[in-house]
């Protein structure tokens, strides 16, 4: 028995896909429905396939299965293909099982010849413009696709002929024009091929089946199966479908609609529809479509049936679907129906409703949704309906919109918001001296700077909106405004950022804000009834938690006390402390810095009464509270120079001591200078050699909780030390705050409870985390870290220098800092899992990186048995939702439509 | 049966070291042998224990054995313990199976008391001073230990005695003043403890005991024991001995021997001695010992009796004896043997010669001599017989001794040294800006740093003597001189520096010129045939190359080219090509570098011939490369301010044009600054954004190759790519390698075979080895940055800022950048050994990072399985012998001796 090469579309499905095609099937199972879809026939990815491996030699019994297709075909519509009176012209398209771009794609009216022009042009009511442009579209179509002539010369004498008329569109051409066109197409075709244009409409039909075949090879193709890791032997199908013309007079048309409205989900026909016209026209906009409701009027019957065939497409494939349709004569076609794509919003609403509806399960909803598209959602965004002036765009890093007056100074920044203005902090890129700028602004705009620079990073962490690099800003050399795209923009004129799509904005520009639909609340709730893991929230504010929890935070998993020592009133004490030359010393300005530590931990410990707060011990190197070296450079270099012209003895006196000062703080400065100091002087180690600052932060910890508790506050701390890397620096650490902890309950006559435990981020914690897991109450990873330490990469460095270049090369297949490295980092992290439970099976482990909100990252901790993750409270809602999709990808996606629609 | 608890010296045996102690089975041997030690007895570390686990109760049945015991004594010696008349006295010591300092040490004299004293007087010839020099040392000793009475105390009594007389010395005191010291200290017990001092030998004998028992668990005890991971249950013996003395008149006397040289391995008796005199007094130095060979003529049957002894104890323990002995009225006594402490030469000498001797085996040989102790007998050395005048103390940071004229600054000391002279490079430490400083230099001494600091690394690198940390050097202010020690040394003066100690000396010193002796070759063979690592050497000049040779290094394991870079004649074209502003301008400088490259690796495969060279592509960031930032900042600022006050129009102009390049120079630098360098744009990441960096770097090696292949040369070029952490990054880069070798073999026109292979340094590179493995012909560790990833640690930072306080806490058992580090950075390595040769079973697996060179690492790299391990030229014997200890103690330790003598 011959091999079967030919399905008729009413004998395919829609799990045929692997040998039909994604085309193919689809095609099948909306004829098997009963649909109207135009009659044809696939020939399947086995055909394709056999066809390589012997050499581009047709399968035996190909030819006659195709023929016999054919025939059939031409039964059903009662027209012959290519004939010279009424022909039946054909398309011919190509269809994988995946879609992938770089194959050839299609062919229209394939059977054409110029005996069948004339039968085609009085078949449409002697239309033979009409008739002459679809040959010449054949031509041009199969001249560059299967004939290989390059697209430009049909180009060129189309472009000729338009001059020559005076039009501006080739639709303006009339029959007479378009008889040159054809004449020249010919001409064009037989100059370049060395043969007459084939006119046989069997030729033609070969000829485009096996372009089609071939293109299974093309390099465009072989490239993009290597980059997506399809294997090279699928094969393609090719579908041949009778063409259908919504321009065959005012009976006919063709147009789109949605199920439902893809804006919003609303349950109503959404789409429009033009009458006698051709599926480009709609997209040309020349004519103005009409909206759906409107084909009720012009034709009833049809509507009707319409809205009949889209409630079987939406019940039968359970989504809303995207349906294009096309009218000949009164006849509706069905062309193709897909999953119509959709807002954030809809994709929640739809989702929800079809699992109301009982169409799919509340799993399938929950699955439904793209967690990383809620971001939107969840931020102030401007008002879509607004018109704006875009004057540049940079890289959406942190989402949400904001308005402000340009600020170029993060201290000016901070006094002017501190006046009431609300500022807009632009900067070339920021650094931890700027956070109080970042803090006081509305939002942060810079021209230098990737997805994971300082600037990104804070603000997403703020949940503030941000857009860096930004290059087509440009500095003045006075520092007093920048340049835009030729404008000049001054310190205070207004602008506007949209941190969604990365756009820079001239003026103010009128904001929406947010709000949990009720729809995202039910589907948030059957996320919670579904995820293994907790989801926590960073943040360093009373504020930030308080919005955290309402975001469904269900507690603290990174708190960072250095973000209390930057505030303006405590850092010159911070400065003061670290500036000082004896323990005792630095022991005074210590005991300032802990009633101020022991509000902020009393506020947020409160914020999050019965949940849990994982709060950090100060973690950045000490530099980074001084002023940055240059500056303290400068002024000891304009110091000098004042010295040296000072008028009188007594400003002389002035300016020595002023010196002196200055050149004290550049000497400590440049005594606590690193070469690294991502690898320096930080975190736990700055526990072991200062232990005293970690005294203080524990005491302050633990009398914010007493007074709670004796308050009657369910206050539940967990102290968490950064850095470790040796069991050593645990047990020296932990000592301490139990010790503190003792004190603390002994002094103030009150017990609570409380844990300690660690970050795991640098890879000697993971390779030695049993021993650690057997001193620790919790590991949280701090991917950031991990990710820096066993790439070897330094984050702003590597986004600065060389990481796009990495990505542009496909060395690396996303950036590891957005989205977690399974098969480096990610072995770490198993092995610390691994490691920490083997010591204490009930170790409560989590991540506290920039991973933790990220939902591919997020599938990767769950299946790794993690407990919870904590990410930036605007992100709780899509950590939720993701942590759901990965117990149900994970668990049973057999029982789901997959999610990769 | 009761426990036996007391053995009898010539009981026991030296196996027996846990029940007796260290002390008693040296003891018991030596009887057993037949040699004649005063005799004694051992009560068990069984009786200790048992003491301490019942409360300090002394165990049933130990008083009853103790005084057998002492009667056999008695009987032996033919005296009474504490006898009124010529009384047996005995000592009392501790003796734990290891040597423990903080527990309690001695007691002599043991059963003295008022009568006693007057009998021993008699004993002695009427030498009452004796007596009573005996009696108050008793009493001090006993006061002290066993009654708890400060020792400053009795110093005071002393003091006073000694001021009243007169006299400098206790030994000048006569029996009067003794007498009165004696009454003194009676009384000074009395108040102290409420009772009379005990009389009683035997109270005596037994309080001795108890002190000594519970001296086990003194806090100074117990805190060495945790440092140490002694067990706290092993409990000490007590050894109760008969006392000699060597005081009894001119037939009497004590000193010490070596059965050979200590200094030279010779083989003869050397040592000294003191008739009539105590052991003491050999040390106190106010008497000169006579040399030993002149006890042949004071008393030559104890002399025979003596080289007798000295014979049998170095058969019997197989090793050079360092032996105690006291001459009593004419008899000899030997009261200690232990292996004796000797030079390195020494140690190589005798373990050759006793091995040639047949008393070890060659294996034993191997494993006799220190691999650390032979740095200085590699480097020139000050001559021993020198006086020198040290006027400061560094750390001791590379072996070898050095002497010139001192240079503050690296451009002044590469110009001296261009002009022939011999330079000191002294700086506050050094940069990568200095190297040159440092190639030009005899040798460094830098203020800062420590024991990995950049200088250390790099001078020892290039076995260049070095000491850094000399804290006591001040730089004076105008840069033209230092302080050290309240001397001003200025620029230009000569000073010389002791890299094997640290030591800074004024003026020039004598060198003796290190050489490897017949005996350290003999051994370096015997060690060969054992070790299965091969051993390389790091160089990065044929110099160099040839010295690794010499010391036999099989290969080259790290031949960096980033050093030939900085030489004076390339840095501009270096620099020029850095700053280019197009790939193609870059490219034209690295046409006017590849010549040189060419040369460069021409030479090193030359000397290399027939063995293999890895030779490292560009690795260090660009920047390095580049003058320092604030210099460049302080260079525009300069500018600008001779600009402001510039003469005429034509000065403006030329400082116009000068402010301009040193601007761009600054923008660029600025432009490739990097946060944390370490972590930065270097290595393979240098390769994939500048290729073509690495591909003029390519063909030099292969052209140079072929060079030397057409003049019949083996050349074996290996190359190697620095930190690569993904598999991709190799492809990328290999076949940027592949491609140069086929142009260069076809153009050339000869075939040459090299391999391709890439350094693990990361710690992703160790968790993606298998990957990387399928694309690489060999592994090379560089653990100086795998430590620094894998603890999260930038060396120099954590050097000068924190690491020490790691190591005086405990918190770090050793610097992990000289030790590797086996439960993290070695767990890591072992993964990436597993996984590569899971890709390839032939993968050839090296090491060439700085613990390459360190003993203690090499045992852990053999553990490992690696093949090789490449280290600094100098230290390649030392290596040679650390592997094959590796292989001896890992195979079968059991047939040798253990070496921690």
């Amino acid at each position: 028995m011959t091999t079967r090469y030919v399905y008729r579309f009413g004998e395919g499905r829609a799990d045929m896909r692997d040998l039909l095609g994604g085309k193919g099937a689809n095609l099948a199972e909306m004829s098997r429905l009963g649909l109207p879809v135009p009659p044809g026939f696939t020939i399947t990815t086995a055909a394709c396939r056999d066809y390589c491996t012997a050499g581009r030699q047709l399968p035996a019994g190909l030819e006659d299965q195709v023929e016999e297709g054919l025939r059939a075909l031409e039964q059903e519509v009662g027209r012959a293909f290519g004939a010279a009176q009424d022909p039946l012209l054909v398309s011919v398209r190509s269809g994988a099982a995946a879609s992938m771009p770089g194959m050839m794609d299609t062919i229209l009216n394939v059977g054409l010849h110029p005996a069948a022009v004339e039968g085609l042009a009085r078949a449409s009511g002697g239309d033979r413009a009409f008739a002459l442009d679809c040959y010449r579209r054949f031509l041009q179509m199969f001249g560059d696709v299967v004939l290989g002539i390059p697209h430009r010369l049909f180009d060129e004498v189309l472009t000729a002929q338009r001059e020559r008329r005076r039009v501006r569109h080739d639709r303006e051409l009339d029959a007479q024009a378009l008889e040159q066109v054809v004449e020249a197409f010919l001409e064009l075709a037989e100059r370049h091929v060395g043969r007459s244009f084939p006119t046989d409409p069997r030729e033609q039909l070969w000829l485009a089946v096996r372009a089609v075949f071939d293109s299974w090879n093309n390099p465009r193709a072989v490239v993009y199966r290597n980059l997506h890791g399809i294997p090279h032997d699928l094969g393609t199908a090719v579908n041949v479908q009778a063409m259908v013309f919504g321009n065959r007079g005012a009976d006919s048309g063709t147009g789109v609609i949605f199920t439902r409205d893809p804006a919003t989900g609303d349950r109503r026909l959404y789409g429009e529809y033009l009458l006698c016209a051709q599926g480009e026209d709609v997209v040309a906009g020349i004519r103005t479509p009409q909206p759906i409701a409107r084909l009720a009027e012009d034709l009833p019957a049809v509507y009707d049936e319409l809205l009949r065939h889209a409630r079987t497409l939406e019940t039968h494939y359970r989504d809303l679907q995207d349906i294009e349709f096309t009218i000949e004569q009164g006849k509706l076609y069905v062309l193709q129906t897909r999953s119509g794509k959709r807002t954030a919003a809809a994709a929640i609403r739809v989702a929800v409703d079809l699992a109301d509806e009982g169409l799919i399960t509340r799993e399938e909803a929950v699955l439904r949704v793209d967690p990383e598209g809620l971001g939107r959602l969840l931020h102030p965004g401007i008002d879509p309906q607004a018109r704006v002036d875009v004057i540049a765009t940079g890289l959406p890093a942190s989402p949400g919109a904001a308005t402000g007056r340009v600020t170029l100074d993060a201290d000016e920044a901070a006094a002017r918001a501190a006046a009431g203005e609300k500022v807009l902090l632009v900067r070339p890129e920021t650094t931890p001296d700027d956070i109080h700028g970042i803090v006081a602004a509305q939002g942060v705009l810079t021209s230098r700077g990737g997805m994971t620079c300082h600037a990104a990073i804070v603000a997403r962490g703020m949940g503030k909106p941000c857009v860096v690099g930004c290059e087509a800003m440009r500095f003045s050399p006075d520092g007093r405004s920048i340049e835009v795209g030729g404008r000049t923009i001054s310190d205070g004129e207004v602008l506007s950022i949209d941190g969604s799509t990365g756009q820079v904005i001239h003026g103010e520009v009128p904001l929406v804000q947010p709000e949990l639909s009720p729809a995202f609340r039910t589907l948030l709730g059957w996320a919670d009834a579904v995820r293994k893991l907790g989801v926590r929230a960073n943040a360093d504010t009373p504020d930030d938690a308080r919005r955290a929890r309402e975001f469904g935070a269900e507690g603290i998993g990174l708190c960072r006390t250095e973000h209390m020592f930057i505030a303006a009133d405590r850092l010159p004490v911070v400065q003061a402390m670290i500036l000082a030359e004896t323990p005792e010393e630095r022991r005074q300005w210590l005991d300032r810095l802990l009633p101020m530590q022991r509000a902020d931990f009393e506020a947020i410990l409160e914020a999050m009464r019965g949940l849990p707060v994982t709060i950090r011990l100060l973690d950045p190197p000490l530099h980074e509270f001084l002023p940055d070296l240059e500056e303290l450079r400068e002024t000891v270099g304009r110091h000098r120079r004042e010295l040296e012209g000072a008028a009188d003895a007594a400003a002389a006196e002035r300016l020595r001591e002023a010196l002196r000062q200055a050149e004290q703080l550049l000497r400590r400065s440049r005594a606590l200078e690193e070469a690294n100091p991502m690898l320096g002087h930080r975190g736990v180690r700055l526990g072991v050699s200062h232990p005293e600052i970690y005294e203080m932060q524990a005491r302050a910890i633990f009398e914010a909780t007493a007074a709670l508790v004796r308050r009657g506050v369910d206050a539940r701390p967990e102290v968490m030390i950064p850095l470790v890397g040796m069991a050593s620096e645990l047990d020296f650490t932990r000592e301490l705050v139990h010790r503190m902890a003792a004190e603390v309950m002994a002094r103030e006559g009150v017990s609570f409870d409380y844990l300690v435990g660690t970050m795991i981020e640098v890879p000697r914690a993971c390779l030695v985390a049993e021993e650690i897991g057997a001193r620790a109450d919790f590991f949280s990873f701090g991917t950031n870290d991990l990710t820096q330490t066993t790439f070897g990469f330094s984050r702003d460095d590597a986004e600065a220098k060389f990481l796009h270049r990495y990505l542009d090369l496909g060395l690396l297949k996303d950036n590891p800092f957005m989205i977690i490295d399974r098969q480096g980092v990610g072995r770490l992290v198993r092995l610390a899992v691994e490691g920490g439970r083997r010591a204490r099976a009930a170790l409560k482990i989590g991540v506290c990186g920039e991973h933790g909100g990220d939902p591919v990252s997020i599938a990767f901790f769950h299946e790794a048995g993690l407990d919870y993750v904590s990410c930036s409270p605007f992100r709780v809602p899509i950590a939720r939702l993701a942590a759901a999709q990965a117990v149900l990808r994970s668990g049973g996606a057999g029982k789901f439509i997959p999610s990769d629609r």
